[in-house]
């Protein structure tokens, strides 16, 4: 019977850490603003957009909304990331990704002060993660898997982490954050031969493959830790992870389950950018 | 007996290619500069400095040396740091670090122009190799590694590598632009438990321990592809790579020499640079 590492229990922490924070921020008169662009109504954009607003309201950040249209120009959307940028009532700002493919997301990016890019997209958040010299946010997801790993008290010098995915949202930030934890990394993807193999040598295993089920028991070896990052809606509608829980729960150590583990921990990452980013005005 | 993947052959062919370019170049009315600003007289940077103005003598990239003194003040290198942004006839900008400890050497990192930046110390470059995008530059030793590995026609894809040593020169970028090749790759460093036999696993084996002759017989199997990134000066006063040579190469499918391996291939890829960043303005 594996432990489960539930996102819940680090979301609490996390909020109480956070709300002693704002509530010493608003003394000293500053209200930590969270600014979330959308252009268009993508339903993905929109269900992460009042999660993240209700996170933000449970802990007394502010939130402001801007939503442009699907066919808004180029130099609209640029001139709104400017305004944000100069906005000293705004301190984080998040942009959904993918844009509508009119538009250049590369000059996007590069339009938003690093200052404010609490979703880890620009150059100066990305090689703050890569570095570890502690510049801009890294991406929310990536963070979410140290928090909990932080929280459960895993501890990671010495372990070895095997990471499924490559990806700059999850795999590559977050084996770069476990070497910065002294973690020996090893990072598979679609082209890892016998991946399973490979899997089975880890003690701490990242699973964000984005495919349902992907991981079986042919990947787990006992004791394991298993973070799956993985959200995905099977045929009847319901939410599984990357990894094949059924299969896992008899062998691992401990999981992190889904619904209810990274994804839960994720908003509140991104919360809490907003925070940091308040505090550095001090 | 090993395979010796000697430096020389890659430097040949990366002068062939970038003499036409220069050739070119040079035929528009563009002649590719490289800047080498150092402070003060480190015996280390000024023999770096020799070999890459040698190098670029016999390609034909024009060199502009800058040469400050070890108690310069801050304002006064990031005014020469600024200088060199905006000459138009400097394409790329060599700064020899680590600066005299009274230097701010993140605002110096930060006030060089990316574009400019041939060694891949700025955070549009560092970004540049974690997110495999193409901007900037790579840092020039990793980027070496790779040209030896293309250059012997090493199929990385699929292939199990280890990188020793979790540098920002180095281990990381070497790490992260092998899994661009589709490669498996591990990250070991001081904290690594057991590295003998991580090591073991690979197929292809990137050492950057910075330890002469820390790695013996016990990391090593038949078959392996061994790149030696290790500089070292043994007490009788000869080089000497982080390999134990004598123990690798009865066993191992083939290694770089030290000297004649990594380090010469090192300064062609910094000329290579100067040449890219030339061609980005035609």
């Amino acid at each position: 019977m594996a432990e489960l590492l539930k996102g819940a229990a680090v979301v609490a922490a996390l909020n109480e850490k956070m709300t002693a924070e704002i509530t010493n921020l608003k003394s000293k008169g500053v209200s930590p603003t969270l600014a979330i662009l959308r252009v268009g109504e993508r339903p993905d954009d929109i269900s992460y957009e009042k999660g993240a607003m209700k996170r933000c309201e449970t802990v007394g950040v502010a939130v402001k909304n801007i939503v442009l249209p699907a066919d808004v120009t180029q130099d609209v959307l640029i001139q709104n990331v400017e305004s944000l940028n100069n906005d000293k009532g705004v301190h984080g700002v998040l942009i959904f990704r993918p844009l509508p493919k009119h538009l250049d997301e590369e000059a996007v990016r590069k339009a938003l002060k690093p200052e404010k890019d609490i979703d880890g997209i620009t150059d100066g958040s990305l090689a703050g993660v890569f570095t570890g010299n502690g510049n801009g946010f890294p991406p929310c997801t990536a963070q979410a898997c140290m928090e909990i790993l932080d929280f459960y008290k895993v501890n990671c010098a010495g372990k070895r982490a095997v990471v499924i995915g490559r990806s700059l949202v999850v795999g590559k930030p977050a084996a770069v954050m476990l070497m910065g934890k002294n973690t020996t990394v090893t990072v598979c993807h679609t082209k890892t031969v016998d991946m399973p193999a490979v899997a089975r040598t880890a003690e701490i295993l990242i699973v964000a493959a984005g495919k349902a089920n992907a991981v079986t028991k042919e990947y787990l070896a006992p004791g394991q830790i298993v973070v799956d990052v993985g959200i995905n809606m099977t045929a009847d509608g319901k939410l599984c992870g990357d990894v094949k829980f059924d299969d896992a729960e008899p062998i691992v150590g401990a999981i992190t389950p889904v619904p209810g583990g990274v994804g839960t921990v994720t908003t509140s990452v991104l919360v809490s950018h907003v925070v940091e980013a308040a505090k550095k005005l001090l």
